[in-house]
């Protein structure tokens, strides 16, 4: 590692100075196609405009129509070397408020070092380096030193529906040592980021319905209310000390490895600042760790997500519901199974005498983590240290819950998230914007990575 | 009582059947003068139209107009005779869904034996019954033979704001040996009524804010939530066997007369039927007893009249909640007080550690019930027999809340509602009616009710 050529490297860079305006020239254009998944709008014309894109690189593609927004598959065959596969997505959020943006969502535009632009961060920009690099790689050296395939969809934003199907029906052609993607930010301390995970997720909503309307409350006193049963109910999940009640919910949560923790403990933070961000006195009692991120990665949460149940506008009515509703969203680590915290819940709810709440699930995503011990761990610290002159942090996972189980479960690969944006990238909101030095050195650190990982093998099965 | 002159009753008849279609036309009239207190809509139009009504038959009229909306105040005096205060309101709900009215609300009209139109039993129609039969008295006799004051609001259906403090102010103006009013309707079973109080209420909102702004509910994991904090307030108040909990509020509950009970005993009621008409299975479980009035009249409550927090639209969204907020209703028998009660939850929130939770009142109104054993209670029984045929159901108060202790408490006066319209009214409803026959019973009962009570010294202090 790191000893490719100072020859092959100015040449590089002498390839990524020449070309710069037009790596940027080209983002623009993928940016000023919208593609907003949840209303499909320019998801057609974006998912061509990205094979096109990629067929200019020198990337055999292949557009799968078949899923309800198309996957764009791409891929360049090393025979008998590693495979690496890419993932990425080309759709974003709805750009709204508009009258929130400083430029128009869908009209990129340079400021302060920064392009602003819907989606240009989450998740154009960030995939775009791979393309240039796989690019640079090409013009420069002739070639990629391995095999590549390259795993683009446009319903990231709505919950990716069509991946995991997708995935089960296309096992032997996304098969790959390892993936790879960029869809994040780094560290508020501006450090490099590498992150191995993500939380599952069971999210479910809890109903209630008693009688067929709505009822004047003077009738309280003989009329069950929803409203009580699902405060009820809801008291006997969580404790006041955020002790999460259904017997059984814990059980499976996999210890942090020593280094998991130790990487974990790494992370900087300051506890007052981060009150001050949040806006509160104190963070919850009853954690295991007083630190905030120990608790961030590793803590299981049952949290209401929304309830609602009668007269909710303003000033005062007197009823008596006839229906009330909870949305709960449990984050999940490893090796917690959404579908077996589903049935604890159910017994649970049901053992407790709860039988009139009805629950219904919306989302089941699996937990993943891959090993913080796995050889390819320290060829990326390795890679990514070249570029930034730092080691990264290691997150064994975030607090928030992604599609990563695709990959390290169902694919069975180990799957590592490198970020890019800056943590100020706005994205899901107005004025999203890619550092522009960022991109670049996404472009520096996915040519690296391809070069490191192509002069090792320990990293394959 | 009941010894009037069969000449005079012979007269009476006469009277109100010569003039049966002109009372009927001004009902109409003063049914299609919108007078929708909520949005101050033909208020100032109606109040004038009434104080006409009243100037009509003999009545000494003032308008107060320093309230919000006026009080129409009117009397007769004859020094030496008891006075009955007799309480009405000339507003009326909104009559919107327009859609689901047969006629438009203003333009009432006669179907099947019921005069449709919005306020026509609440409570022009009712209020109406003591015009016409003051008249008919005045015409056929030459006089009425008590004091007789007239106390019309235009805010009942707001909540009687100004009332309180218009009586507060004119406590001499207003002070009678009784109230009589008719602002409710027959029992279903056919049977008319007198109810002889209401219940109080408490009014509040529980509010807890953490944070200034939602957040990713990936930060469940170091964040508390507003509305678990919410949650778990709420179920310290009442267990599920709906008992309160928060200390010494049934102190004050007053024992029921086994007169009261006995009354209340009386009323004819099908468990099954109840059941099927609210649509449930079983009543609530723990109640003191079976009988669902005695419940209903009995039992204070402690109700959840709406409750939000977060994301309450359809389908997922992961979002940690900035605000929650609960809406109470507690209703109140005598002699407890919603400011004791709102101390008592105060109180009780705090040392449960609850100290988060901001309390905010909307309501205060205090329960009222006139002795069952008061003297008037065998005049107007008997009164109403005369009328009816029958005896009333006596309702020591009922299930909802009302502006009685206004009369009972403040001004000291036993206070009597005898209800005229059909259980069928649809009252704060489309296709509101009050039903034809009945207006005409209630100018008899009027009529015979002043008769009485003018025979009987008995019910003064």
């Amino acid at each position: 590692m790191g000893d490719y050529s100072r020859d092959d490297m100015k040449r590089i860079n002498y390839y990524i100075e020449e070309n710069r305006s037009r790596f940027i020239d080209e983002l623009f254009q993928f940016i000023r196609q919208p593609s907003v998944s949840t209303r499909n709008e320019g998801i057609q014309s974006c998912a061509e405009l990205l094979a096109g894109f990629m067929t200019k690189v020198g990337i055999k593609v292949q557009i799968f129509k078949k899923s309800h927004h198309p996957i764009v598959y791409g891929e360049i065959i090393k025979e008998g070397q590693p495979t690496v596969l890419i993932y990425g997505h080309y759709d974003c959020q709805p750009p709204e408020p508009l009258d929130q943006w400083t430029s128009p969502p869908f009209e990129p535009m340079i400021r302060n070092g920064k392009i602003y632009g819907c989606g240009s961060s989450d998740n154009k920009g960030q995939l775009f380096t791979y393309l240039k690099a796989v690019e640079t790689l090409i013009q420069v050296e002739g070639s990629v030193p391995l095999s590549l395939k390259f795993l683009f969809e446009g319903e990231e934003e709505i919950g990716s529906p069509s991946l995991k199907p997708f995935a089960i029906n296309h096992r032997q052609l996304l098969k790959a040592d390892l993936a790879l993607y960029s869809d994040s930010h780094i560290h508020e301390s501006g450090k490099p980021l590498l992150i191995l995970g993500f939380k599952g997720m069971l999210y479910v909503e809890l109903i209630v319905r008693i009688g067929s309307r709505d009822l004047h409350s003077m009738q309280a006193t003989s009329i069950p209310n929803p409203a009580w049963q699902l405060v009820w109910a809801l008291s006997t999940l969580k404790d006041r000390s955020n002790h999460i009640l259904i017997p059984g919910f814990y059980d499976a949560v996999a210890e942090p490895t020593p280094l998991e923790r130790k990487m974990v403990a790494q992370i900087p933070y300051d506890e007052q600042s981060l009150l001050n961000h949040f806006g509160i006195k104190d963070f919850l009692p009853g954690r295991d760790n007083s630190n905030y991120y120990m608790n961030l990665i590793f803590e299981p949460t049952c949290n209401i997500a929304g309830i609602v149940s009668g007269y909710v506008d303003p000033g005062a009515k007197t009823v008596l519901p006839a229906l009330a509703s909870a949305k709960i969203d449990f984050r999940l680590v490893p090796n917690q199974e959404p579908m077996d915290i589903l049935d604890k819940l159910n017994h649970y709810l049901e053992q407790q005498g709860f039988k009139d709440i009805k629950i219904v699930p919306h989302m089941f995503i699996e937990p993943s983590r891959t090993p913080i011990e796995h050889p390819a761990v320290e060829i990326i610290k390795c890679s990514i240290r070249q570029v930034y002159g730092e080691d990264p942090l290691v997150l064994p996972n975030t607090g928030a819950s992604g599609p990563n189980y695709i990959f390290t479960g169902l694919l069975g690969q180990p799957c590592f998230l490198i970020p890019y944006a800056t943590c100020d990238q706005n994205n899901h909101a107005p004025n999203e914007n890619m550092n522009l030095e960022s991109f670049f050195k996404g472009i520096y650190t996915g040519i690296t990575l391809i070069q490191n990982l192509a002069k090792s093998s320990s990293f394959r099965d």
